[in-house]
This record gives structure tokens, C-alpha cells and sequence, in this order.
């Protein structure tokens, strides 16, 4: 892991949010832990609410409490925060903000880097940008780059106003929008892993496998974001990012080359023979449910039709996955909490000898543990009968080493320094999700169904068993 | 694993020997203690030594003695131990015998169940065969079958002329000839273990593997059998037998189904493809080595040119193995003992784009330990680099438990009691490795060559490398 430190000063645009609390400050620590961020580092955290430095970093110091026992490191890390209180639109605000900037540039000698950090509603995120160009924070010797949460848009046609607003301000190359599901280890991992070892790569195709099931499932409701969620629903809340950035990952082609120009464009190819589904398509291959209770949660219409459960078959328009189904589903209020890819091998002539040996499956865990298992018939010397199914575990246990294991957001600010951003979406990504996406929603509008009940605590509405039952197949749950 | 109570009067020629006491004793103790034998058995011990009952009783206590504390039962086992001193070309031997052996049916109720166990020099089978017969042993309401050991002639014509002799008197199916390698775990299991998991049998093909490694090598030299192994060389004594069998075993075909009868056809289809190398093939695919010292062993000569070490490359004639290299190997006072077989697959372009991933092997190890390894470029999350080399453990807990697996002769002695005949050899298989062994041999009396001098301690002869290294390859060795 690359130790270099990084000079750069992080304005954050949603300091006082819940992300910037779990996820980004104790980000930011652990790469200042590891000698990335050091002494050539500030960060300023601006939102609505009227804190200030002694606040922010009093904010940090709690975040980051269990990531050290080292109190004098912790504070002096927070002593690296800065805090303004602002309104976006405010023109005032940046004048201000930029004082700032210029002050902690030359007091930590950070030589001009930038990074924006819009941790905050997207409505706001071409104003943030207007603004900075407007009042020249991209007038610097160092590098400007913005980093932008999900939701990117919320169609096809959103988002390529979001994309040319922004693109009016930054450069393409400036902008990382961040899934933070492309940080985790196993996703990162899973192409390096499939095109080292040949004999994965050599079956990773339609003659092999059987079918693909990719499962992002919560435990937890829809909590305080009953307002974003009711219009927003599981099909553009999971399926158009962290879904579909797993399906592209887990089917592309192998790359020309190991950088990150041919990863991105073969990343770009799987996207490219994602096929929109037809009317048609969307009633048979498509089902949707909504948890019993959702409909009293706080802010949801009490009539509402929001999907919170979804599931879709589908097929790649690819030479590689010719009729190759992939399984896809996602819901809140589900038995438990993780997201996992199952590659499923086919059966053989050969396998058929043995009355109960069950297919070989690769076993991809993304969420909360992240590890690679294969499911394998393998003899057991005591009954000394046929084979028996067997979980075997290829991840090894330095991988499962938490501690060494970067966490999602840690790793994409890092990348985002490094100016690697073989991991961010693209544009031409989220065209092509929004016009899947897009497309079920159109079938939808024109469809007068509404989402079938599911109790909480199962594994959706028995709809989504028969996607998969009807094709002689079943999903993999977890126990 | 049955527990089935086995009625057998077991008689078992060369009692005083080495195997009996080493393995057939432990073997039949083992069956005992998991009831497979328990009051409806018999064995007598028969050889030139003058021995009483007592004496092998004691001889068999003394054998069993560390595979159980209880002595009470120790005992009643070798209560069912009887000795009768014998020149096996005594004519007046046989009377005594038979009635002995009447004697024993009646008091143990084993209804006419005979097993002969030959474990003495081939040079009596024939002999033993045609008394037995000729002194009506097989005039029984029960079964009569007969056990031998290897070696099984010492060229195809010997083997042949022995096989007849001993169908004169035998039916085929009642001719068990053992090679105790097929009787080990991991040998046994392959093949269903490969079948059950298309994962490995899809790619068990040359369109994915590389090459395949058997070595079987042993610390030892060749101890007190000059006299027998100055005759053999390692050719008769390791290849012909133990290393053809795997190689059969590995490079099988699907059976049409799991019967015996299938797996037999499709194992015999194996040895089918074993091509005789050419005298021309001989000279570059066959390096023979004699470690040093090996002259001066007991009973050799001391002009010797017997070779205590063999490797050969060899290919198979199928359209699975179509230009696949088989690298054979086999010796005496090598670095260490082990039996293994590396199934190596092919690099892809996928796998290239890593400088330093190596190549996935499948490691089987037969002997000491018995165990499967898959060999896999694995993620190491502390240094976020490209994959690195690992081996994974394919063999569960439960398979490594030595308690629980059964002993090479256990399973073999049990699998005869059962009539199952699957794992010992048949004469097309006889036929197909001495046509092999004859070939090579018979290119080396035309020749002149001696084998290269190798010291003890080490992988053999450096030729026995450059047989690999001039394909680009090399041998796996052990630590």
C-alpha cells in the first residue's frame, strides 16, 4: 500500500451529515494513520448549521474514538479541521471560503490541490460548481478534482444535465463520481483475482456457467429517508449504481492491458450489452415488492406504489454470456444484511453420475465480510460414499484481516488523490443504467401494478422465488 | 462405511513376512475393530519358518499392538490365528491344510468362504494355484478367491504365461492382483471427486492443462531386496505398476455410468492409449539414473547398470490428452518420500497481463499424506498489490483424520471381500503397461547406455531436469 503523503485541502460540502460522520472522517483518519495525509493536509467542512472549528473537530475526535487508542494523534488530526457555516447560494459564502482556503493553503504548504467533497444533496451540486469556478478556486497551481455521491441524476435525462452543467465548470477528468460499492475489497479484487488465475478465467463464459445472482439485500427499512426513498424506490436507490456497477465487473471482458484506460474501456463494453428490457420483458422478468409497514413510515404517501424489493432477469447482449441469465434483486427489510454474487457452474454428463452432488458455485461475499468461497463436492473419508458438498474457502485470512483491510471510502479518496479513478463511474456508465432503468420505469408508468406485500425478515415477495423457479433454478439465501 | 459381518476363512501364504506383519496383520486388526470380521473368521498363517499357533498369535499381538489399548480384544483377535509350517511344493502340506481348514469352517460357521492370500514370491503362484485346486479347495459351497501381490510377471510374455497358468485353475474373477497404490485414499477418490465437480472436469482436458507431473519418490534405497531389485530396476518395480496406475487413473475417461464395469472399461480405455515409446523416443524422453553407492548395496553387483531412478515423457494417443506431456518419474534415495500427481493448467493472455502470477496447478498428493491443493493467484489485502501465489486446501478436516481413513490394504482386503474388483489390476491392464515397460526396456539392451550417477539426498540426475527445462517446463519438487 502506497504511503506517499498527499498535499491537498478537502473542502467538504455537507460537514455536519451522517456520511461525513461513519464514513468520511474516519476515512480521512485512517489514511492520515497511514502517513498518506500527514502534515501538508486541511479540511474545510461547511453546511447549513452554525458550528465552528472547535466544534468540528470536537465532531471528529468522536467519529474517529475507536480507530485509535492514541489520543494525541486523534486531536491532532482534528486539528487539521476547519469549519464555515454557509448557504450554497450564498455568493458571499465563497468569498469567505476562499479567504480560507488561501490562508490554510500557505499555512500547511499545500501547493494549491484542491478537492471538493459534495457530500450533500445532489439539487445543489451545479450551484457548488458555478460557484467555485465563478469566484476562481480552480485558479491554482495544483490540481482541482470534485467528488460527487450518488444519486448521479434520477433518469437518463437528469443526469446528462447534471453531467453538462458540471461539465461547463470542471473538466471530465476533474469530476470522481463515487459507488461506493466499487471501493470494497472483493469488487476491486474480483477482476485482478478472475484474470490471474486461468482456470476461473478460462470458464468465466456461457460454455460454463450456468447463471449469475447478484443480491444487494438490507435488513434495515427505509429509517429517516422516507422523503428521498419514496421517489426514488429500490430499482434507482440500488439497481441503477451498486447493482449494475457489480454486474459490469463481474461480466466484462478481459482487458487489453492492466491499465486503467483498457479496464475502464472493457468495464464500458459489459455496460454497453446491458439491453433494456421491453415492455414485455419488464412484466415477466421483472418483480417487484414493498415490505408490510412501509406505507406508515415517516414522510411515505400512504398510498404509495414504491417498490422497496425488486428483482429482474435479464440477459447481456454479449458473445461472452449468450443466453446466460443474471439474477438480480434488492430490497429493504430483508432477512439479513449482505450482498453477494453466486456464479453458477453448469452440470455435466459427468457431475449426473452422482444422485445428489450439487452444481459447483463460486460464492462472491461484497457485504458486510468480503471473501471468495468455492462450492465444491468433495469426499469424506468416513462414510467413505460419494461426494459430499464442501465450502471451500479461497480467500485467505490475511484478506480477512479487518484491520489491513481498507474500508470502501478510505480506499476511493485515496484513489481520487492518486488521481486514479479506474473505480469512479462514467458517464457513458450511467447512460447506460439510466436507460435500463429508465425503461422498467416507463413500463411501469404505462402499467397500472403495484408492488407486491412482503412481510420483513424474508427474502421478498414468492413472486421473486418463481423468476427463478420457473427456470428450474432457486436463489441462494442466506440462513 | 459397511459394517457388514464378513464370514472368510483367510490363509495366507508367507505368514512370517515383512507385509504380513507390516500391513495385513494392522489390515485385518482394523477390519475387525470396525466388525467388518468378527467371530465368523479365520486366518492361517502358513510358511517355512517352523511357527506354532502361540508363536503367530504373539507375532500378530505384537503387530496390532499400538492401534488399540485394549488388550482383551487384541487377544481374541489373534485367537483367530492358526500357523501351519509348509513347503509349498509339498503335496502332503496341502492334506494338512485342507483339513485344517475344514476344521476352522465348522468351529467359526464361515459356510465355505476361502480368501488365499499370496504374499510371497511370484515364483510360487502357479504352484500354490494347482495344489490348491488339484487338493479340491474350491469344492466349497462358498466363494474361493485369491489375492496376489505384485510383481505380476517381469514382461508382457511372463505375465501372460503366468495369467494362464493361473486361469487354469482360477476363474479371472476370482484372481484379485492388488497394487496397494489403489487402494490409497486420494487414488480412490479422484476419479469421483473430478466427476462430481464439472469445475474440474470440464477443464480435466488438454484444451486447459498444460502438462501433468507424477512422481513417485521414495528417501529410501533399496535395503535388503538387492537380490531382487538388482533383477527389477526401478522400471519393473515402480513404473510398470504403481506409476502407470495413477497415470490411469488420472487421465481416464467418464465412465458411462458409476458401475464397476464402466469405470474398469473406461480406466482399460486409458491404458489403451498408452503408446510404446519408440527406440528413437526412448533415447530423448527416457533419462535413467543409479544413485551413488548403490553398487556396493547387498546382493548387487557391483558392476551393475540397474537403474535406481527413471523419468520419462511420454503422451497419451486420445483426444483428451491430444499433445499433452505426461512427465513420469520415479526413484530411490531421492530428497524426500512423496507421492504426488501436479495437474498443471495452461496460462491464458488473461493470466500474462501479471508479471509475476504463476501459472494454477492442482497439487494431489497420494502418499504419505493424501491430500488435494488447488494452486491460486489470491488477493493479499495487506499490500494491495497485483494477486499472489497461494494454496488452497481442496481436503476437508474430516479427510486428513488418519483414524478414520482406512489403511491401502485395509480398504483393498475389504473391497475383495465385498468381490468388488474395481481397484485391483486386470491382465489388458498387465498387457498395456509391460508392452510400455518392454518397449523402453528392450530399446536399452540394444543400447549400450548406464544409467547417470545421482547422489542420495537429491532429485535425481540433472538430465532428469533438462528433460523439462528443454520444454520450457520443470519439475515440482518437494521442500
Amino acid at each position: 500500500m502506497a504511503t506517499t503523503e498527499q498535499k491537498v485541502l478537502i473542502t467538504l460540502f455537507g460537514a455536519t451529515g451522517d456520511l461525513a460522520d461513519r464514513k468520511l472522517f474516519p476515512a480521512l483518519f485512517k489514511l492520515y494513520k497511514r502517513h498518506n495525509l500527514q502534515d501538508h493536509f486541511a479540511v474545510i467542512g461547511t453546511a447549513r448549521r452554525p458550528w465552528n472549528d472547535e466544534k468540528i473537530r470536537e465532531v471528529v475526535c468522536e467519529s474517529i474514538d475507536s480507530l485509535s487508542e492514541d489520543d494525541r494523534l486523534k486531536k491532532e488530526f482534528a486539528s487539521h479541521f476547519y469549519y464555515l457555516s454557509h448557504d450554497v447560494t450564498d455568493s458571499s459564502h465563497y468569498h469567505v471560503l476562499h479567504r480560507l482556503t488561501d490562508e490554510l493553503d500557505q499555512k500547511y504548504n499545500i501547493s494549491g490541490n484542491r478537492l471538493f467533497y459534495l457530500a450533500m444533496s445532489p439539487s445543489w451540486f451545479s450551484e457548488i460548481a458555478r460557484q467555485l469556478v465563478e469566484h476562481h478556486f480552480k485558479d491554482v497551481s495544483g490540481y482541482t478534482r470534485v467528488i460527487i455521491e450518488k444519486p448521479f441524476g434520477k433518469d437518463l435525462l437528469s443526469a446528462k444535465e447534471l453531467s453538462e452543467t458540471l461539465t461547463t465548470y470542471f473538466d471530465e477528468k476533474e469530476i470522481f463520481r463515487i459507488d461506493h460499492y466499487l471501493g470494497k475489497a472483493m469488487v476491486q479484487d474480483l477482476l485482478p483475482i478472475r484474470l490471474a488465475n486461468p482456470l476461473l478465467e478460462s470458464v468465466w463464459n456461457s460454455d460454463f456457467i450456468d447463471h449469475i445472482q447478484i443480491t444487494l439485500s438490507e435488513s434495515v427499512g427505509i429509517g429517516t429517508r422516507g422523503g428521498y426513498y419514496d421517489q426514488s424506490g429500490a430499482l434507482r436507490d440500488m439497481v441503477q449504481n451498486h447493482l449494475l456497477q457489480l454486474l459490469a465487473i463481474v461480466s466484462m471482458d478481459i482487458p487489453k492491458d492492466y491499465s486503467m484506460a483498457e479496464i475502464k474501456a472493457s468495464k464500458q463494453a459489459a455496460f454497453d450489452g446491458l439491453k433494456p428490457l421491453t415492455k414485455q420483458e419488464v412484466e415477466t422478468q421483472v418483480v417487484t415488492g414493498q415490505y408490510s409497514g412501509y406505507r406508515s413510515e415517516d414522510q411515505v404517501d400512504p398510498a404509495s406504489t414504491t417498490e422497496t424489493f425488486i428483482a429482474i432477469k435479464t440477459f447481456l447482449n454479449s458473445h461472452r454470456w449468450a443466453n446466460v441469465p443474471f439474477y438480480l434483486r434488492t430490497g429493504k427489510k430483508m432477512h439479513c444484511k449482505n450482498s453477494t454474487i453466486y456464479i453458477q457452474f453448469k452440470s455435466t454428463p459427468s457431475h449426473q453420475l452422482f444422485d445428489d452432488a450439487q452444481p459447483n458455485y463460486l460464492l462472491i461475499e461484497v457485504d458486510p465480510s468480503e471473501a471468495l468461497t468455492l462450492n465444491f463436492n468433495m469426499k469424506d473419508n468416513i462414510s467413505q460414499e460419494k461426494p459430499t458438498f464442501t465450502s471451500i474457502p479461497l480467500t485467505t485470512e490475511a484478506y480477512k484481516l479487518k484491520d489491513y483491510t481498507p474500508e470502501a471510502y478510505e480506499r476511493l479518496i485515496e484513489e481520487c488523490l492518486n488521481n486514479n479513478d479506474v473505480n469512479f463511474t462514467t458517464m457513458p456508465d450511467l447512460e447506460a443504467t439510466w436507460r435500463f432503468v429508465d425503461a422498467i420505469q416507463s413500463a411501469w408508468e404505462k402499467d397500472s401494478s403495484t408492488p407486491s406485500e412482503y412481510l420483513p425478515g424474508t427474502f421478498g415477495p414468492t413472486e421473486s422465488d418463481a423468476l427463478l423457479t420457473n427456470d428450474g433454478r432457486h436463489w441462494y439465501n442466506c440462513d
